[in-house]
């Protein structure tokens, strides 16, 4: 290995083996991250942050397609203000950054850094909003937001991360419920057609709903290690803090009502789910929508007289039609290819002597190695339509390694055994009652992860009491 | 007036009566913000949001176009890392706000919400550079930064705004001379082009430049009421923060190096530069290539037959060409004709049953008031035209001002007078001691503002102190 290639690819640990470190040796020779000099805190380099603005963008254009407006709002919340909504405060206060002091001041009050910023948008809505012309009120922010975490993960859990935080209000109830579906279908279409990873789309329970809603809808994936990540929300506010903020608008009958507020975010967590779900034993695996780099041209004997020069044409060709680059450097072919298989890049193209002599390129798929000859000619056209099959075929592949990881079970003997013989999405009925999902969760470590909006009837008894059963759950060990 | 229009287009106090107060009526009739529950910050409205969008697409892709790459570095720097650059820490220390404690718990070493983000980009490189294969690194982040401003002003000086830093690293410090300057030009092509701002450009002064920089670059515009605001900075580093930091790196020869850096940066402040260069008594003029709308299409008569199927059809025809919005609401045209005059949207379209007969519409320029009659047919042509030519007439009448509110003295008493007879800039001789400028500062309140790139021999005396001049200067007192 030559010198200064010291530190790039070198061998990352058995994904079977002990998938956290895998995780965290991707992350790292995937060239994603580097650790913030704070515990719990990270660096997005610039392969990383590629990969938030493709998710990002294709976002940001669905969020203001769907009539919503991108606002800033600040940074700091009053102490006193984060205290208006109780339910609210309770949930986030142990995991909030306090600021105290400003320049060599003491302040009068404490200040939070904004761990979600629903208060911020109540308190500007009791200002501004008054009468039903004013409804409804469609924001979105990109932000960063903090949360005091314990134990931190890159992109899973960190004490900041970047998000997309969507707070709304309406005139009425439905209207909300509308949004607040409408949201979680736009993540949907987001995570499953640009992300390829296939979701279970439900409600989450009483206990698992966001602190200070009235019901929380959620999208939940499956990763490869067979613990499910909460992949985005949408939040039903219902009218609990238009009351407690005192958020009312004059409808067309000269009556003062309270307004109904939603909420629903995507965070960096879901760069955590690409490579959790799409990622094998030599790094990254990504889906030609997000990938930075949809092709790797990598020149085979480039000192070649002609090969650089016929690469760089290539390149020039292809250029308008996919994001491709050029590997040019002087490392190896050998050493490339390993590089650009660990940053995931969709498709290799190699061309060498022997290639240009026989008018060709040799296409290789980073999903299934399968190798392609291609005509020059046929390039642009082979590779669109190369990139929209792996696409799917990535989201096939998630979708049956789902599938293949989901268990019915109608007793609590095998929903324990089947957590261990296949760790994965249990799927079980429930009587409704907390008791039961907690005793649940202290017993196996499995939380319900989602009502699902499409019911089965697996058994007419709750898994855990045998009382009589009210839905059908996913469960499962989370991130 | 109806009641549904209370609280909008409202007189705005008299510009030449008193600027600041104009200049906060404006920000707030339109619509471009609202304040925030801390003291010193603000909530980024939709419309004065999407106007930092439409400035920081344009320079994101230029940032990108010149090699650099996005990234996301923490918000949060231990106060011992900020510590370690000497003049940095003493620059910054006194407006930082700091954090003190996470959840329940008091850390056990305080934290500062970045101010700027040199450290952090120190600490880093630091860690990632090893070999001159390793450079130039070319990093820029959209973030957030809070300073502890004592007296704030929406966008010019807040407690929080947003902004664009980037941070590069070099081999040499010929190569971070040119970075330094390339990403002066590329400001001034944003600042003159985007927002039909003439600038300025120069040098700062040893007393003016940034903390911690060999050398500040800078350009400087002039407001309606003749302050000068700082409109984008770009530093050379030098290697002050690679010798603090210990960033090193092994040359081809095999020797150590400390490496040489810039910073440069933008911020939200350009949008208060556009308010106070362009707008007018009747509200914001905004040029067209930032405005996110830059035609409004106002029907007349809108309940009569025929009128409002024409207008929509017309907005579909126009909306590929430019970004227009049709404002069909039940307000008077007059009132819709102040609102938007008040958002500062370039052109007014009226249409009303006389032109629709005659085949045409009245095109109204939001900078002249000038009415011009279009037939139908020619709209997208001369909409498109006539966008161009507001956006050229915009800096040339702006050029024209800063030109007219600029004197060259040669006498300290000229000087002074020419504050109060023709506030603006002031070009004269300096000799180069830091003495003399914070003589001129304390006694007229001016500010050395820049030594532009070039220079005139307006005297062979110091403007001050007589003796052999150096420079030439611009002075101002300044935002
Ligand atoms: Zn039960
Ligand atoms: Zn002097």
């Amino acid at each position: 290995m030559s010198k200064k290639n010291k530190g790039f690819v070198q061998q990352i640990t058995d994904m079977d083996g002990d998938f956290a470190q895998w995780y965290t040796d991707v992350v790292k020779q995937a060239d994603l991250i580097d650790y913030g000099p704070v515990r719990g805190t990270m660096i997005m380099k610039p392969y990383g942050y590629a990969l938030w603005e493709h998710i990002r963008d294709v976002l940001d254009n669905r969020i203001k397609q769907t009539g919503h407006s991108n606002v800033q709002f600040p940074l700091f919340i009053p102490e006193s203000l984060l205290q208006k909504e109780k339910d609210h405060i309770e949930g986030f206060a142990p995991e909030v950054a306090w600021v105290t002091h400003g320049g060599s001041e003491e302040l009068h009050e404490r200040l939070v850094v904004r761990p979600t910023s629903e208060v911020l948008f109540c308190d500007y809505y009791a200002r501004n909003i008054h009468s039903y012309r004013d409804l409804p009120m469609l924001y979105n922010q990109w932000a960063n937001v903090v949360r005091w975490e314990k134990t931190t993960r890159p992109f899973l859990r960190s004490l900041e991360f970047q998000w997309q935080e969507g707070h709304t209000a309406h005139a009425t109830h439905e209207e909300a419920e509308i949004e607040t579906r409408q949201m979680l279908d736009v993540y949907t279409e987001i995570v499953e057609n640009q992300l390829a990873i296939p979701v279970i789309r439900g409600t989450k329970t009483e206990n698992e709903k966001f602190a200070g809603a009235v019901y929380t809808l959620t999208i939940e994936s499956l990763m490869h290690d067979g613990k499910a990540l909460q992949s985005g929300t949408s939040h039903h506010l219902g009218t609990g803090f238009a009351e407690s903020f005192n958020i009312t608008y004059l409808d067309e009958k000269g009556t003062q009502n309270h307004v109904h507020q939603t909420s629903w975010g995507i965070t960096t967590r879901l760069i955590g789910a690409l490579i959790m779900v799409h990622g094998d034993q030599s790094g990254l695996v990504l889906p030609p929508k997000v990938a930075p780099t949809q092709a790797i041209l990598i020149p085979i004997a480039q000192h070649k007289d002609g090969v650089l020069d016929k690469a760089r044409a290539i390149l020039h060709q292809l250029t308008p039609h996919i994001r491709i680059q050029l590997d040019d450097s002087d490392k190896t072919p050998g050493w490339k290819f390993n590089e650009h298989e660990m940053k995931g890049v969709p498709i290799r193209i190699e061309l060498g002597p022997k290639d240009i002599e026989k008018n060709q390129a040799v296409l290789v798929r980073r999903d299934t190695r399968e190798k392609i000859i291609v005509s020059l000619e046929a390039l642009p056209t082979a590779l669109t339509q190369l990139l929209e099959t792996i696409q799917s075929d990535l989201y096939q592949t998630a979708k049956e390694k789902q599938l293949a990881k989901t268990t019915s079970v109608s007793s609590f003997v095998e929903f324990a055994a089947s957590l261990t013989s296949n760790p994965g999405f249990i799927r079980a009925m429930w009587c409704g009652e907390t008791a039961c999902e907690k005793a649940i969760k202290e017993q196996t470590g499995a939380t319900a992860r989602c009502i699902p909006f499409e019911q089965a009837s697996l058994s007419e008894h709750c898994v855990y009491c045998g009382k009589e059963a009210q839905k059908e759950v996913y469960w499962a060990k989370a991130y």
